[in-house]
């Protein structure tokens, strides 16, 4: 089973905190937004959204760094993933 | 009897509790948005809508998620639907 | 007497409960935005509308489906009636 | 003593609630939005308003339907008048 | 010295009271929004503003309506103005 | 050390309250909204912002006239600046 | 490790308090929106971003003024940064 996401959506699997250690990036714990390394399982085709054209900049394997609060979550398989708009995607990390 | 939605919207049927659980996908149970399966019953003819061409991507069966709190209830023949628009589902399900 | 929408507006009688049951349809008691079946009385003459070009869609006899809290309500000769605008419309029913 | 409202203004008065009753319109109690009779006595000049064309559509001597909470109030020679946007206008009652 | 409002901001002085009554305008005490006479006393430029070409109506001396909330106070010489966009004034008296 | 305000910001200083009062513009008490005397000290290249072209109107050494909660403060070598957008700047005086 | 932010944004580090004291800059202690200072550590390619095409002006090694509420942080091997917009950026300081 697959989920593809729409226009300019993206589907992201959020990284395990270990692995977040591992790596070297620890999130903050401020009240109002914490951001979230994840990786991008799953890319929309873009195109003219909310009247605007959108190029999907992002690639399946991305590691991001997204807002807490952005996009609805989904499990699918036992495994629970984000869909979010590639805007509120704030950064690639490498 | 047949509804026939306007402009960009689509009309969609939820898929049973059970069958999502067959189809291995279980939603999580966040407080602040429930990603929900739907069916899609019915679509709009798309065109212009608040001054944008919008195309309509959805077709009727396809499988969508889309967030709980999205669209309008309507209850016809015993069946329950939702009326929402295109860019408020969330993606295919395949 | 008559009732002359402006712009994209029209202007709807709601259809009696009792009539509805029978034509199958039956609204949910969700608490959120209970939809409603109406029929277009009058039609606005579209165009121009906040700098976008508005073509109206519905024409007078439609049978339509409405959010409850969509548009403004009048009493005239005894009726009851609801001025909405064409975009606060969600599908035809036929 | 004259008031000329600006852009795409209108300048109404209520019509009494004995009248209203005569001509058979009566409105509804709804503790949402009362819609209310007017008539209108001044029309501004239209043009760019806010970046966009307005075309003024409606002519003084007009019977207008108009929401409650539309415009601002203002009393002149003893008389209440009403300033509001041509957009708040519902509908025109012949 | 001189107030010189920029863009489409023009600046007002109230008319009195008592010279209200004398002409035979006087204000409603709606709770909601009480309109206002002033007499315009400085005019800005316009041009683009926002985006938008906005050209001047008002000149000083007009008498005109206002929301009584519209705008920023500012004493100057001992005599209190309001600095506020033409777009805030509401019709003009004469 | 020097503040380069980006795009369509300026950088203004207070005038004293002394200096206010001798100048004759003695602010009011609104508790709304207080507008204040500054002085320009730095202005930003302005350009396109948001994505409309902003031609800057003011340079330095320009006192305006501002409200009170336009901007964002910052304090350098012991000297208190706001920083603001050129369009919160209500007028100039002379 | 590298953080490479995406559109508009820019990674930026905050200034310690104690080199923010010896170059002579003191953040005021506003209860509404507190200024700091801060190193640029990267910046995203720019390009159409929301519609609108936006040029990168800040570069790696600006010294900048930001609001205190701009925003996410994210810490990464034991720094924490913040990644904004461009346009959340209030000035360069020199």
């Amino acid at each position: 089973m697959n989920i593809k996401p729409l226009a300019d959506r993206v589907v992201i699997k959020m990284v395990e905190a270990e692995e977040t250690t591992k790596s070297g990036i620890i999130l903050t714990g401020s009240a109002k937004e914490k951001p979230q390394v994840a990786e991008i399982v799953a890319v929309g085709p873009g195109g003219v959204v909310d009247g605007k054209e959108i190029k999907m900049e992002l690639k399946v394997g991305d590691k991001v760094l997204i807002s807490k609060y952005a996009g609805t979550e989904v499990k699918m398989d036992g495994q629970e993933y984000t869909i979010l708009r590639q805007e509120d995607v704030l950064a690639i990390v490498e």
